[in-house]
């Protein structure tokens, strides 16, 4: 094989596969990039048997062939690259050379044929939605998937299609992130779980342009992301995901319409004083105009009043603070509104037409000792 | 105790006498920062018993007094407070409030008698430098002191005074670097040791003015730093220098001229065939106007051709790359110079002037191997 790319479109590519080379792997094989030019395009693909990514990048072809890479050695290696034009050479023993400029690295490949070929999903109904708002959706629910395997439904994210709706939710337990999206065409009703680690990585190769589109296709164990020239094939969860319906309502005692920026800003203030791994509660007391927030470790208290705007009744209840600044960090409006019922009953944020809504469990607290 | 004063004040204070807080102590005093408005300033001191970094910063006194405030909890509730006034207020049990908008934090300090003062040092004579100038020779030689506290005086930098020049030298055994600075005026001879960790935090709260100094003072046992409203005081480290100029030569066999980046960028590069730990030299095979570099791993090979001028004999001598990559990013020239005199002297890069020199001692290889 022999190819002439520039080294900007190389790392670009290299880059965007990586993201699907694992960490940990007794396999070296998958421990590679596999570069393709076998077909008259270059192609570069990273397949962790989970999650496959694909990307086309611009070059010449000047002897057709496959090998294949150490991802960290090549990627290394292109990084450190003067910014000019990259050769790649290889012999029948794998042997490749990479020369730019005048520096010249020799590394020795492996088969292309042990590849492990990232799987072949017909694609039938393309459902297209913008980079940006996938990108977006995927930030405002992922930070709620839970961080263990115990339940690996939880470690996914429901992706559900109804019409022209899609909503998206994660939950872990102790809170649940839903996200609704109009889409711009009616498909026909699914149901998937998406491994959190796809989205994850999936955003963070997203140009994430507005007036550009992803492609997704379904199939019963796949998911399909495609976008400019990058292929995305993760396997589903499987598994029937938690009927989430009835544990919404929207039925409040309390509803409190608060400004995001000093609610988030105060509670972060008050989760200086609870060191990891301690599970001290932000205790709300919740009156006319306006909220008092407390907290009290070992280390000292705090409290703090914020303005509010309130209906309904007082209320008492407390809160992981963590939990809230999950949720508040990646809500845009400037002011949010909350929905409670009692102090044992999850707190609700979420908007009018319900875009997004963040369900929180409250904490028990001891009330006399704050 | 009760003060006034606005959070950015506050936070620049902390942020300076935070330096000198240890990170490992079994003296909660010295894990303290000491709020000292007892005589008419207020000032924050820190002081880990090697070194102690005093800073005045303006605010109010309503009442005059004293406590000592865990300097991690202390400084995360300043930089975490509005940007506003902050009042600090303590009682006689040393229960102390902050006070911020509505934001308020109560924690318990300790009583400002137990605190370490950071020593008085008698100033005698005042050596006057640029900030700039400081922070520069700190930056340029930090790096080759010892990683390891096997010979004490390997851990710190010589400052020598002799006349209107600044001598600074630190080395590890491997390599010596140098820094010869003129000063503004005449001094008496003067030869101490400063703790590398001194010069790593002083040059982090330096501001680097090239028009403000830095007045420095020794005593037998300390240095004393003082810039702006901050006092830096260190204890020296005691014993005798090593003797370098036995060390140093103007004799040489060979003379390189090279683009420094491009020397740079090729070691660099070829360090990617380096796992850490692992001694692989880089070659360089000098010949009329062209230097070759080669590096051989197990993990592949590199090289590449760099033009140079050469006056002299051609060489073939390997290096730590590190070694080379350390001196060559803190060298601000275009063009650096190279002087050797056989593969198993030591190589000199220095300027006209020597006000640097880096000395760099080759290593052995196997050149039939490589």
């Amino acid at each position: 094989m022999k190819i002439i790319c520039s080294k900007s479109n190389l790392l670009y590519g290299v880059n965007i596969v990586s993201k699907a080379v694992p960490t940990r792997t007794t396999m070296a094989i998958l421990e590679c990039i596999l570069i393709d030019a076998s077909a008259g395009e270059i192609k570069l693909t990273a397949n962790d048997m989970e999650l496959g990514i694909e990307t086309k990048i611009e070059g010449e072809i000047e002897e057709r062939g496959i090998i294949a890479l150490d991802a960290k050695v090549f990627s290394d290696i292109v990084r450190k690259l003067p910014d000019n034009e990259v050769v790649i050479e290889t012999d029948s023993s794998f042997k490749t050379t990479i020369t730019c400029e005048k520096a010249k690295f020799n590394i020795i490949g492996k088969s292309g044929e042990d590849f492990s070929y990232i799987p072949y999903i017909e694609r039938n109904e393309e459902i297209s939605i913008s980079q940006f708002t996938l990108k977006e959706v995927i930030r405002q629910t992922i930070f709620s998937i839970a961080d263990n395997d115990n339940n690996k439904l939880m470690t996914g994210e429901l992706f559900e299609i109804n019409e022209n709706s899609l909503k998206v939710v994660s939950l872990d337990g102790h809170r649940i992130s839903i996200r609704n999206i109009e889409l711009k065409n009616n498909y026909e009703h699914k149901k998937v779980v998406v491994p959190g680690k796809t989205l994850q990585e999936i955003s963070k190769i997203l140009p994430g342009n507005a007036d550009e589109d992803v492609s997704m296709y379904l199939s019963d164990n796949h998911i399909v992301f495609e976008f400019g020239n990058t292929t995305v094939v993760s396997r589903l969860i499987e598994g029937e995901y938690f009927k989430i319906e009835q544990m919404l309502s929207s039925d409040y005692e309390t509803k409190v319409k608060i400004n995001k920026r000093e609610l988030l800003d105060c509670i972060d203030r008050a989760t200086l004083l609870v060191k990891e791994g301690d599970k001290k509660p932000i205790i709300m007391n919740i009156t006319d105009d306006k909220m008092e927030l407390k907290i009290n470790s070992f280390i000292g208290s705090m409290n703090e009043e914020i303005d509010i705007t309130k209906d309904g009744k007082d209320i008492l209840i407390g809160f992981n603070p963590k939990f809230f600044i999950d949720a508040l960090r990646v809500i845009d409006e400037e002011e949010v509104t909350l929905y409670m019922v009692n102090p044992k009953a999850p707190c609700f944020i979420r908007d009018e037409n319900e875009t997004f809504i963040y369900l929180i469990l409250p904490v028990n607290f001891n009330a006399t000792a704050n």
